[in-house]
């Protein structure tokens, strides 16, 4: 018979949402087991505010994994917690709950990690280069690609860029990084999503797509060039396409992902339509 | 007893959608009367080629407005128009017809007047230095300050910036200018859609609002010494926020326009929101 995955969930900045949503989330109803990994303190202090009767076993890696079920990995905190009072003494730990889940998946231990929300600034404030989730995974796997796929019920979003100041959003594209990320984003609505053949749309940079090079040339220089040599390798994928208008139901109908060029661009309509339902995918992982 | 207003229409780009949408509105019900403005033998054609029965009669300035009335002033194309084929040669055409209406605006002729779309790239083709209709609305009437204010049924947004390429947008900030925009903004929800104190939600530049000055220092350097300027006039403003937290209900339920900084941050959710019921309207003109 085969076993039910085994999943991490790193239970993220400790004064934050997540320990209350580990708490919180009906697990039990979950074709996996999960494995939570944090400060079991901090969960037993959010448990009882929250009137919550809920206890969590130790976790044992030789035990086979059960469906439903779920234990708690723990890490310890660095100084006491105050739920919503940010500490930058407890940064490091929230990287330690990263790397254990990581070094679980790159072992074989775990079959998928899910993160729950971290403050990247207080991260910063501890003197540690840090810009998010996908970066922190792409750095510690050495990844040469990854893409940040948001997906929602009914549309699914991929970012060229992340967490980059706007006023570097344009230096940062290449027509060879985008045939990179639509080569993993590809790959990854095929293989992680069970798409066949997925048709991709494709913003542009600029205001109305760059209105013919009038209003900015990065579509005709940098991502048509792109569009075009994935398209002749047989994917399907359409643009440059204004962003305004590509969220709108002629489009959205079509699509199977958008890549949008920066985060502000593709993420208020997912986020607007995803609100409590949306999940970011990270592409490109081993 | 008063008298119905008289809006002037632009029929827009003569290749365009404009002549048909001009040809196709149900425009008997509303309570206004219409002057086309545009090339009277383009809109028979399509006309014809839409199977419409329609006829426009000449407009007379020196007859009453009646409600419902629609009528045509005729400014003719330099060449003859093929639907759907764009011709650099009438770009002048395009702009004469823009001119008939503001004069007339200006006049006092015409109460208001609605612009039907145009294509700026042919515009730019004929060699005429064109960026859309807000700049050149602008531009015409020696406005100081104009707003585009994108409005559909449950949101309202207004651009910060408006055509401009995305590497510009950062450098085409400034306090004084958003203070300026705050100021035309709150004056035309008062005084145009009759919001008695406004709320005014204001984005920031950078994802995450700049996360504390770790993805970018505008939010910190600029935006938020605007916002708390226009607070301590007694205005009800808000930010700098997230641009893809903003668009979800608990900060939709409670603002009556957004402040976004660039086109592709505030319009793909209200194009996708208001798709064929959303409209731009010009704030700060005479």
């Amino acid at each position: 018979m085969n076993q039910p995955p085994r999943l991490a969930v790193t239970t993220g900045e400790p004064a934050g949402i997540g320990p209350d949503l580990c708490i919180l989330a009906d697990w039990k109803h979950l074709p996996a087991e999960l494995v939570l990994i944090g400060d079991s303190n901090v969960l037993a202090q959010r448990a009882a505010a929250l009137n919550s009767p809920i206890t969590f076993s130790a976790y044992h890696s030789t035990q086979p994994p059960q469906a439903g079920h779920v234990v708690i990995e723990n890490v310890m905190t660095q100084n006491p917690v105050q739920a919503g009072q940010l500490d930058s003494a407890n940064a490091d730990y929230v990287l330690q709950t990263l790397d254990r889940a990581i070094d679980g998946c790159l072992s074989g231990e775990f079959d998928a990690m899910v993160t729950c929300p971290i403050q990247k600034s207080i991260i910063n404030q501890a003197g540690i280069a840090f810009t998010g989730h996908t970066e922190y995974l792409q750095d510690r796997t050495n990844s040469e690609q990854v893409v940040m796929l948001l997906t929602a019920p009914t549309l699914r979003v991929a970012l060229a860029t992340t967490h980059l100041p706007l006023s570097k959003v344009a230096d940062a594209l290449s027509t060879q990084g985008l045939v990179n990320i639509l080569h993993s984003l590809q790959l990854g609505l095929v293989k992680q999503l069970g798409i066949s053949d997925p048709l991709i749309l494709v913003t542009g940079l600029n205001p109305h797509a760059g209105e013919d090079g009038h209003l900015g040339s990065e579509e005709i220089d940098i991502i048509q060039p792109a569009i075009e040599q994935v398209r002749s390798e047989g994917m399907r994928a359409e643009g440059p396409l204004p962003a305004d208008t590509l969220f709108t139901p002629p489009f959205m109908e079509r699509a199977d992902a958008v890549l949008a060029m920066y985060h502000d661009q593709g993420l208020p309509v997912l986020k607007h339509l995803g609100f409590g339902h949306a999940v970011n995918i990270t592409l490109g992982l081993p």
